[in-house]
């Protein structure tokens, strides 16, 4: 049997990174898309628990939400394939890199770890744009990325996200996330009625230089493939917190 | 100089959660609000990039967005309180617990998180809720913990997350997050006019036990703090991973 794929993104199913990943998937096993109807950049891993969602399928094997990434995965996951689980979720190609601190917003990486979330290896493919850029050469390699996954033994709370550079590849490397420089990123402008309004961010970002970072990968010409995992807790400072179970643990007062 | 605490929250502006913990940080320091002027659960660190956003002041020190916590968080640090940044982000307090794997679809913490990228220190505040609880209770331990972090020397890509037991407080755990049991999640029905539609979640949550975990702490009538940071680069998967540069690297042909 061929190992059945799921398709996902943030910049919607119209997109064309979406379809060109999908298009050389099918080379690697059954592809079913289920993705937002329309962008949801920077939805980060939001839930849509505040309304229900609709669930629409355009074509065979081809289905739209009206919700986030990650809504889109735990439909597809727990409604349109339940009878048989995807063996990969595929995030992308997203048009615009998500690298180093910005991963958090990325509702394209998301979608992957919604995967994972889910016990299903995950990856997630973003390319820069620019002059020489080309969707084909990113999804020819993200065919080849995900035929790895599937051919591995791989632990499915790892994701694999990964950067294309804009031109030719020089090669891929193994990053860990950089550090953004955060600068000033609030816009404030005047409406035609003379109220204010606030358009955030604006600059490009800017990165702390770092060895071994997606960043510097990337800008060198390389594929960079970082794993990230979902597991918040800053272990190193539970000890050094300890104390705090003895200098907050007294019986608060009721006011 | 009196501290400055930025307030916020993912329930908006209304809710008493807010309300109480702003009112018990009047003790520790000068209380700023910039909060979302609606519920905005389950935004998770989403930011809003395709529209501009309001900043509306309702009341001296306290402002309303049309946006997401983490829009909030932006918006009060790079605008509203751009002459002298805020000492402390509190985020809070949210009606619900926010625990284990949930912390990723949590706009209250995310609004922490924002915090931590903007390298100022942060904490977010959660509670069981159920009979006995009390916000008054909840907001005096608050206020507590955030004088801990304003007098010590904490790192600010720490975040603290705080979660409240239902009634008294046992006492404190530091703790780690809890692993979620995935169970099927989406619930089908049929609008009026037969049409299918999706609600996502239902259930309750269950939790793999464990020793240490914040969930196990709550259950056990303890607050539990779990220091996170937002490093989600899996670095042991790096070595295993550098086998990948030899296997993928070789020029992908454009088709």
């Amino acid at each position: 049997m061929k190992p059945r794929i799921l398709v996902t993104n943030d910049d919607g199913i119209y997109s064309e990174g979406l379809r060109k990943l999908a298009d050389a998937l099918r080379s690697v096993g059954d592809v079913v898309i289920v993705a937002p109807d329309r962008e949801q950049s920077a939805a980060s891993h939001a839930l849509t628990l505040n309304r229900p969602l609709r669930l629409l399928e355009l074509a065979p094997d081809e289905w739209i939400v009206d919700g986030t990434p990650t809504d889109c995965v735990n439909l597809a996951v727990l409604s349109v394939l339940k009878t048989r689980r995807p063996d990969v979720v595929v995030s992308g190609i997203n048009f615009g890199p998500n690298l180093g601190d910005d991963v958090t917003y990325s509702g394209t990486i998301s979608a992957a770890f919604e995967g994972a979330l889910l016990s299903i290896p995950s990856i997630a493919f973003s390319a820069l744009v620019g002059p020489g850029f080309s969707f084909d050469r990113c999804a020819e390699f993200a065919a080849r990325a995900t035929a790895y996954i599937l051919a591995g033994d791989r632990n499915p709370q790892v994701v694999l996200n990964v950067n294309f550079p804009v031109g030719e590849f020089a090669g891929v490397r193994i990053t860990r996330l950089g550090k953004r420089v955060y600068s000033e990123g609030v816009i404030e402008r005047l409406d035609p009625r003379g109220k204010k309004y606030y358009w955030i961010g604006g600059e490009p970002p800017l990165w702390h230089p770092g060895e071994g970072t997606d960043f510097a990968a990337v800008e060198s010409g390389f594929v960079s493939i970082t794993p990230l995992h979902l597991d918040l807790t800053h272990h190193e400072s539970i000890p050094k917190l300890k104390i705090l179970e003895e200098t907050l643990d007294h019986a608060p007062k009721t006011r």
